[in-house]
């Protein structure tokens, strides 16, 4: 099976069990659990419980087992992307081609929306995979997810970005704004992978390493497709980033340089990626595939 | 030692640490952590770490080894006042007769302490109360807490709040409301208590329904203090919910009928409460103070 088809199988998977985990649309009170299926249903690529998957797999888990847990990702990550597009921060309308949830409903109910995805978020974690045996991997599933979006994570990543718009390149600040916003929670995915795999403290580090450099390349390639995609492919505008001023690494090193870090740092997760699962393994897959998307 | 002595030396017991397991003041992001700890030490009342503490008590359990445990109730309860407080939902200004978290820093910043008040509890509960033989406990915990604070919880009591405001006096939906948006996170508080004790099945349920009664009082006790309190006792403007609308008990059962209801839901409590600890204990005092309190 192709990396493309790969993906499509686990994407379905993925859909289907966040089908599973999120109360019905119907259920009180039901312009929450519309507006947050809205959100959640609304064409993700499901890379981060993708991750997990491949890196419980890489771990020697079972990655059947970690569906459920691996879906509270893609929640928190929905989360986030329905309070960055508030008004009140990135103010964005549109979001994969669609309006955004404080458009489609409105911004009380789409910071509600972002509230209860997270905490269902962690309501999953707490509760799957099942099993009183497996409880310590839960709560420490729990610890690790909390401790990558908080505020010295993800959330802070975000109040340095909104900072730093409008303000002379900087590449410390860059980095460290990259590793917070986005690097975290994907280098969180891998971990999380790797911990509900059940393994020892050392291989943790091994795959949290390099979940880090995988969100950097993650990053990375974002950065340069604000700058080279088009509307239809990326699913919203191309050069959005450099019109607001936001900090990115085509506007700190420009172009040529951003893409030849993504390579160099490519070719280091190639080789970590080989040395964790072996030559044709799937997350050597995925590297190829995060390095060279085109969306 | 009397009620307001008990309650005076557990708040400083609790404050001292939600000071430990919060980031410093200035750790990165400094505004960020310099907001979420403007918005925790604010003078609140620390009502549901204390009941955490008096429920573990009363189940057996040693209050000394859920002090943290109980502290992430307070860091999800004052995240919901901050997201409740913000322009799109209440608009208030004034909380604690201090000004509301986005007015003296700006509305972003406000979602995103919000936010990572909301994570940071999640991260307690996942890492406290320490050791492995716990780990249960302490999935179970994110769990009973992210149930009850959550879409069908907290969270969609603000929804149906919201939506009730400005709408004809309505029973049912009062209760509904009320159930949900104060109730499911003192009575959560309650049956942490008790599970972190340890508890069996059938006493957790006891724990449980006695904390939904407890919430019950708690926030008619609120609506009355709203209608019969003053600006200096309340913190706040007396007068507000009317005027904003809001569906309350004095509103839909009239004032005298909404102390009757409480007169009868503390008689209840009392019972239960001495049932489930002896007649001098802890939580028969917190019932007291709940149904009696003037601010």
């Amino acid at each position: 099976m192709g990396i493309l088809a790969f993906l499509a199988a686990e994407r379905t998977l993925v859909d289907g069990a966040l089908d599973r985990l999120l109360p019905p649309a119907d259920a009180w009170p039901r312009r929450l659990h519309e507006a947050m299926r809205y959100a959640v249903f609304g064409g993700g690529k499901r890379v981060r419980p993708i991750l997990a998957r491949a890196a419980c797999r890489a771990a020697g888990g079972d990655p059947a087992r970690i569906l459920e847990a691996a879906c509270a990702l893609e929640l928190v990550h929905t989360y986030s992307l329905v309070h960055d597009d508030l008004p009140a921060l990135d103010n964005d309308t549109l979001r994969r081609g669609r309006p955004t949830v404080h458009v489609a409903y409105d911004e009380a109910l789409a910071i509600l929306v972002g509230d209860a995805l997270l905490t269902e978020a962690f309501l999953v974690l707490g509760t799957h995979p099942a099993g009183e045996e497996l409880a310590p991997r839960r709560a420490e599933g729990c610890r690790l997810v909390a401790l990558a979006v908080g505020s010295a994570g993800m959330v802070g990543g975000q109040v340095e970005d909104l900072e730093a718009t409008g303000t002379p390149p900087d590449a410390g600040r860059l980095e460290r704004i990259h590793r917070a916003k986005t690097g975290a929670l994907l280098a969180a995915s891998v971990e999380l992978g790797a911990v509900l795999a059940g393994v020892d403290a050392a291989t943790r580090q091994r795959f949290a390493r390099f979940g880090q450099s995988l969100g950097l390349a993650f990053q990375i390639a974002d950065d340069i497709l604000d700058v080279t995609g088009t509307a239809a492919s990326l699913g919203k505008s191309p050069g959005k980033d450099a019109a607001a001023g936001k900090l990115t690494y085509p506007a700190v090193y420009g172009l040529a340089a951003a893409r030849q870090e993504l390579c160099r740092l490519a070719g280091a997760l190639r080789a970590e990626a080989e040395a964790l699962e072996g030559r044709s393994g799937t997350l050597a897959s995925l590297v190829e595939y995060i390095a060279s998307r085109d969306r």
